[in-house]
């Protein structure tokens, strides 16, 4: 559990993109989003308050969240004295960085001698349990997609913001770094060990009131070869009751598999349901979720009416549209 | 790597059953088997020749094998005074318990300064890739199962065996501790991060001659929900030319899980066909491989009977009838 609220560190980003993890905290989250901390030559800017390290520990900030992307797969010293200052500040530290904190034996040393935290999201700290399938109160929706990054986890986001504005119980669950600097908690499934991945879920999910729903946050797909056990435990370990169905129209092959060919909505229907039934009977296809940020107004609007006549689903861009249709979807459970 | 041939360590066994992991080395490969360690009071007897240290060493034996479960989760000092004084002697040590032996001080200490090996073999000791899902030479066979232990790892080793005694080229590609102690080499595939599944199943199962059958031992079943990602991955990676189904039909729930039951065997066949062909589109099922350990042999050959009718494919059960059948399946591929 990360604590919040967050100073945001952009660092030397050379553009947006490059400090895509604060953007996503800043959007989804913005009350965690307290400031943001940038180097002489960052090119981003998430548009809200340029904060030093002491303005932010007495505006009340809690951690300094690495919000950027790594040149070169090191920690550089120029952003290590920002990083040392801010533990000695009193800061903790969270990171999505494939480099991790506690690697690096300066920061391990200041974070032991001052008290604080080192937040490494990627790897787990947690001794999961192996998963014992046993029904769970609450209600539970996932995200699966037709391939590896089509927008299960905006998604997911979209709807846990649209029950939340409504007054309704809801919780997303992070499933991934992105997720879980987001949130501030979760589990980073991908790096779970395989017997305890469906556990995990479980631990991430667990007994709640009936009428709450965990939103939770998708990985890979059923059909993508490198990835799909990681989402096979999300459909056994999550127990759903309701699946979004996700897909991006203009993909022309599996992320980073050329021979491979996405699946229809359909097929992923047909696959992912009667897998989900074997831990939840109750289990129905919800809707459907397109990311149609290839395409033009237009074409988007016409092609989300097609797919919603085809699959006979609720059919939105939660981006384009936001995801009210898809949370209304969740009622008829 | 574990090296061979082995002396087979069967400590203080209360029972046959303690010592199955000797008795399958014994069984699978008699070769690997020089000998046995017998401790005062062991009930287990595996009917090879019994030999101290000094005897199985002059014989040529490489690696001191623990073949024998530990009582109460610790490794005793009854049986660390053989392990250390194999280790004196030059022998490798090779094991499957939880209890990692790198993280007992003593035998560590005297590993190290002997030069001698500790194969932990429940731990990956191998950096595994992440799945690229491309097409591999060679044939692969993987046994899938409507539960967990219903026979995959003895379909697997029985096929194998019938194939190499035709002359025929085979491999026994271990994914399990026991499968691993067997044949000295393979994947701890429930110890395996996430990400690296899939991709250590192409690891295990690399190009090979276009007339090499892989014997894939399988893990978990795609119903099990506390393992079924591991199936998964090995479905995807493995990129399975030949499925056989494995069930165990006096089981009358799944495996740890009392509130599931098992699937049907034509439900296995049309969920697990249908995941592989998104690997390899030319991937077949073979055959069926039943568990009638719990029947008599009347009963056990009219149900062989009665499911090869149902399911209109060649079925058998190795251990009563052996694998003839089932390896002759793979001819028409």
């Amino acid at each position: 559990m990360i604590e919040t609220p967050y100073l945001l560190f952009l660092g030397d980003a050379p553009d947006g993109l490059a400090a895509k993890v604060a953007q996503g905290i800043k959007d989804w989250r913005p009350q965690y989003a307290l400031g943001q901390y940038r180097m002489d030559g960052c090119k981003a800017d998430l548009k809200i308050e340029d904060m030093d390290l002491a303005a932010a520990k007495a505006a009340g900030a809690k951690t300094l969240v690495i919000g950027v992307a790594n040149r070169g797969g090191v920690i550089s010293q120029e952003w290590k004295k920002v990083l040392i200052a801010a533990l000695e500040e009193g800061f903790d530290l969270a990171s999505g960085l494939h480099n991790l904190l506690r690697d690096e034996p300066d920061l391990a040393a200041v974070a032991k001698s001052c008290g604080r935290e080192l937040h490494d999201v990627r790897v787990p700290s947690v001794q999961y349990p192996i998963a014992n399938g046993k029904k769970r109160s609450g209600k539970r929706c996932l995200a699966v997609g037709t391939d590896c990054s089509v927008g299960k986890m905006y998604t997911a986001l979209a709807m846990d913001k649209v029950m939340k504005e409504r007054g309704l119980k809801s919780s997303f669950r992070a499933t991934g770094q992105t997720g879980i600097l987001i949130t501030g908690d979760g589990v980073p499934l991908d790096a779970v060990v395989a017997d305890f991945m469906a556990g995990s879920i479980e631990y991430l999910t667990p007994d709640n009131d009936d009428d709450h729903w965990d939103m939770i946050e998708g990985q890979g797909s059923l059909f993508h070869v490198s990835y799909s056990g990681v989402t096979m435990a999300l459909v056994h370990g999550g127990q759903p009751d309701a699946l979004v169905l996700c897909h991006e129209p203009t993909r022309t092959h599996m992320r980073g598999l050329p021979d491979y060919d996405l699946p229809t909505l359909e097929t992923l229907r047909d696959t992912a349901l009667p897998l989900a039934k074997v831990a939840n009977p109750a289990c129905q296809v919800v809707g459907v979720s397109i990311n149609t940020a290839g395409m033009g107004e237009d074409e988007a609007l016409s092609y989300l009416e097609k797919v919603e006549k085809q699959m006979g689903l609720p059919t939105a861009d939660p981006f384009r549209q936001g995801a009210e249709r898809l949370a209304d979807a969740l009622d008829a459970i």
